[in-house]
């Protein structure tokens, strides 16, 4: 059945003028019966060793409607009786982050971290010691995976970072599960402007007792020549498995320390692609509503808007630039992560 | 802020060459603090009267590490004390559909509905007495609107269509809420082969007693000229709100009435296009899994192989066409729903 179905779903892309989705659904069979059928448009086989013709499925009247009717006449929810269908979040609350991950996507909705003075200071932990690695409690068919993301072009992005969990060796560790990572752009992004944004939200652990971030990728709509606005993304694998975001955002709620204290907020959107150091770190500020809006999550709901402050009017939301090479060399001694 | 912000993204979006994002983002704001401040990227005003420079967030050695990392460094999940961010499935379960409805794309990702012998015989809904209407459950800022339709150029696409809910004009109505519909192309296809489509599960239930079906839309890629896999989809609304899918799909489950009984399956992906009458059905067959895999859902998880069955093995998996014409004049008038 399987080449049956993929000839077929390859005609019927045919018709939208694209040899869509045979690659993309993959090449896993369903449970099948014992026997094999040659099946074609007109020859069809039947479950049993003979193949009369098969009835078409048209009103014969042998079902008396109005016996029938009495009851209530359907239940829906009767589905369940098959499995609830989803989505499922595969949500993975380990010591270093909090995530929540799309089966669609094959990235993550969220990953949430906590940093604190004291844990970006401590040095248990060495990115030398961590190894890429699929997560294994996402069902097989929904897992983002290693040969995914070969010589696909893009870096295997950390949405919680490495850096940020050097206070445990297993907390380390475990930045380093695919359902922790995007497809990124590396050079001029996830290996530059981006690194620079990260060590911004480590930095501000010397201003706050306790910053939380809640990072994640987007799919935005840009507006094309006709005017008509469109989401467009490459999926990498073979077959297509991983979305590539077209920008990122990271939620930062910088925490007073105090029960029910004030929580100053600061929201970003990058473009994943190449961004000049001398861009403005604000410039890629927005409300946390915008984010809200295109992520389809909510980030904020239990905060009264009493205890809100913004991020960017008690600290200067600029990036610091420290070249690759010398971030390199200097990852693995111990030592301040922000440079002078 | 909301001005700043919005040229903030407009100009985080050049960087990627595109005016990306401004409008999708909207113009809701966020909570305020009561004073106005002129924000630049190099002016920048403090919650206080008085505005002294910001200090940037270096270390300034304030924190004493080790007194802090006796307790437990961090809490990632504390995250929640400020709300789930989600996502949030917003299930509806009504007389005549259960549906999932999906935050990010303001479509569903599924809707599940039961039809059988009696139910689709029964004449007491009349679709004329039914209106569009928004799925007032569902958070505005995430909500499909009527104006999103509004001269898109695209149907308002029942996914449980109307007609197989006219055993009450109260079931009827539900299927008209926003939260089951999606962008459809109307001509060639939601008139057309789509109905013929949907007729046809009608007329399964002459042959079975009770049939179950899930209807959903997908987003596949398609392969470039350049060897790329790409999603791409156009969104609809002012700003952009509800996304274009390219397929759609049919978890169709025929039932023998028996508990524990045989579950006939069939699965189907048509492309959002137009489609000829004389394309046969069962091109678009696929197998479940690849429902799965494309839409992230699992449709039997919980139904044993051996209660499986092939739908298109036991009964011909056909339309009957009939022009449009004629089925909207047939629609208000009593008698069965499918032609000879």
């Amino acid at each position: 059945m399987s080449k049956f179905t993929l000839a077929a779903v390859a005609g019927a892309s045919a018709a939208v003028g694209a040899a869509t989705t045979a690659a993309f659904f993959g090449t896993r069979k369903q449970p099948e019966p014992t026997q094999t059928v040659t099946t074609t448009a007109t020859t069809v086989g039947g479950p049993s060793k003979t193949t009369p013709p098969l009835p078409a499925p048209v009103p014969v009247g042998r079902v008396d409607p109005k016996a029938l009717a009495a009851a209530a006449p359907v239940d829906p929810s009767g589905l369940f009786q098959y499995g609830f269908p989803g989505p499922v979040s595969d949500l993975r609350a380990v010591s270093s982050l909090t995530s929540s991950y799309n089966r669609t996507t094959r990235n993550p909705n969220w990953v949430a971290e906590h940093i604190t003075p004291a844990s970006v200071l401590m040095r248990e932990g060495d990115r030398r010691h961590s190894v890429f690695e699929e997560d294994m409690t996402i069902p097989d068919k929904f897992r983002a995976k290693l040969k995914d993301y070969f010589r696909s072009g893009y870096d295997r992005g950390h949405q919680v970072p490495a850096a940020d969990c050097k206070w445990s060796q297993e907390a380390m560790n475990a930045t380093f599960a695919l359902s922790n990572m995007c497809p990124q752009v590396g050079e001029g992004f996830n290996r530059d402007y981006w690194a620079h944004f990260e060590d911004f939200c480590r930095r501000l652990t010397t201003f706050y007792p306790s910053v939380r971030i809640v990072t994640g990728p987007l799919y935005l709509p840009k507006k094309e020549a006709d005017g008509k606005w469109k989401v467009s993304y490459e999926v990498i694998g073979s077959p297509p498995n991983v979305a590539v975001p077209t920008h990122f955002y990271k939620i930062i709620y910088a925490e007073d320390g105090k029960a029910g204290g004030n929580v100053s907020l600061g929201a970003f959107v990058l473009p994943n692609d190449k961004i000049s150091n001398d861009k403005p770190l604000k410039d890629f500020e927005v409300p946390v509503e915008a984010v809200e809006r295109a992520s389809g999550l909510e980030f904020a709901s239990l905060l009264p808007p009493a205890r809100r402050r913004q991020l960017c009017k008690e600290v200067s939301c600029s990036i610091i630039v420290k070249e690759y090479a010398d971030r390199q060399k200097a990852f693995a001694k111990p030592g301040l992560p922000s440079p002078k």
